[in-house]
């Protein structure tokens, strides 16, 4: 455990029960006492404190701009960005099967024990020193954060659009979905009440369909 | 504002500022300064406040289960039922759209405002206000709570079985959606790979299909 050092003084948190940081860094490949409890309740902590800080960082951002600025920093794509500056895939205690298939590099593994060492922090050091790691871990990511920063993608548009205008929001419907299982393409409509009829959209996917079929809702209502 | 009084009672919390508690309060659809900005907050807070009660008052519980017992009592529906009993639809702010319609016993508005007066309490009387209030509101229910209780459906029951076996999880896949707009039957294909071919599932929506696919898969698992 003598390395453990090298994370803590990454982490510039001391465990005073060590056993704790292993059970957070231990991948249920590994043992049966490992970190899925603990990173239940990380992130339940992630989600509260990173909300704290925006909603005070964004006094005018609205709900929907604070909701997706959280998403992009709690997603798990940036955890585990946050994990391979701290080495953290070096530590983790993983099964056999799981250490052959390059387990310690996987983000989703990566993601997971970010937040189980960030609830074992919590329980071993309370939220303050909880609160201290993530104001450490995310001090750059939310320095450089701004509104203008989100993208904001053609259904999100809309919806905002409708609400601005306390209308109802969009009725997405799968229409069709055609080719074969790894090659399908989706038909979604659009139908707001704005417009006479559905809109079509078309994708590789009923998210990307949707997003089309927004995109053109959107068109159409700009030329109105 | 002096019938808040009635409301602070029941909270069991009196509001410093009391423009705070007339925010929450607010529907976006009554004023530009609605409560969508402290229901983000409130959302979070309770996520979390709920988890840390879950983790420690069921040591022995797996992710899987504490996840479930979470989403069982901060869901919409436990939120308005909480929201009923604090009587909160009699205090809310609405536009006249609203208030003709009745969004005063709808769920959702129930239970969003009742996320932003969390909220509200976190900001006005800080953390231990928040948590003394969330215990009060959830006492009963998590008194009454055991693991026993949790309902699983197919599709986690099946999922539960494969994560213990360390096996991959199962693919679902849209494989048709018949019927007209207000009366669709979808076809879901489930595909595992301890069985060899996808197993076939029907249903009034895609989540359904996803149930009933699943159960067969359980079956056929449990005779093989």
């Amino acid at each position: 455990m003598s390395e453990h050092h090298t994370l803590s003084a990454k982490l510039d948190y001391q465990f005073s029960d060590a056993d704790l940081l292993k059970t957070a860094l231990t991948h249920r490949s590994a043992a049966d006492k490992h970190n899925e409890r603990l990173e239940f309740l990380g992130d339940s902590l992630l989600g509260y404190l990173i909300a704290d800080r925006l909603f005070r960082q964004f006094p005018d951002a609205r709900e929907g701009q604070l909701t997706r600025l959280r998403a992009s920093l709690v997603k798990g794509e940036t955890l585990a960005d946050i994990a391979r500056d701290l080495n953290l895939g070096h530590f983790l205690i993983l099964g056999s099967g799981e250490l052959k298939s390059g387990g310690w590099r996987r983000d989703s593994i990566l993601a997971d024990t970010l937040e189980a060492v960030i609830g074992a922090v919590y329980l071993d050091g309370g939220l303050n020193a909880c609160e201290d790691l993530i104001d450490k871990l995310y001090q750059t990511r939310l320095k450089g954060l701004s509104l203008s920063h989100i993208d904001k993608d053609p259904k999100t548009r809309l919806q905002e659009y409708l609400q601005a205008k306390k209308l109802q929001l969009p009725q997405y419907k799968i229409t069709a979905i055609t080719g074969d299982d790894h090659n399908q393409i989706f038909n979604v409509s659009c139908r707001i009440a704005e417009l006479p009829k559905a809109v079509q959209g078309e994708g590789r996917s009923r998210r990307h369909a949707e997003q089309a079929a927004a995109k053109r809702v959107l068109k159409l209502l700009q030329t109105k």
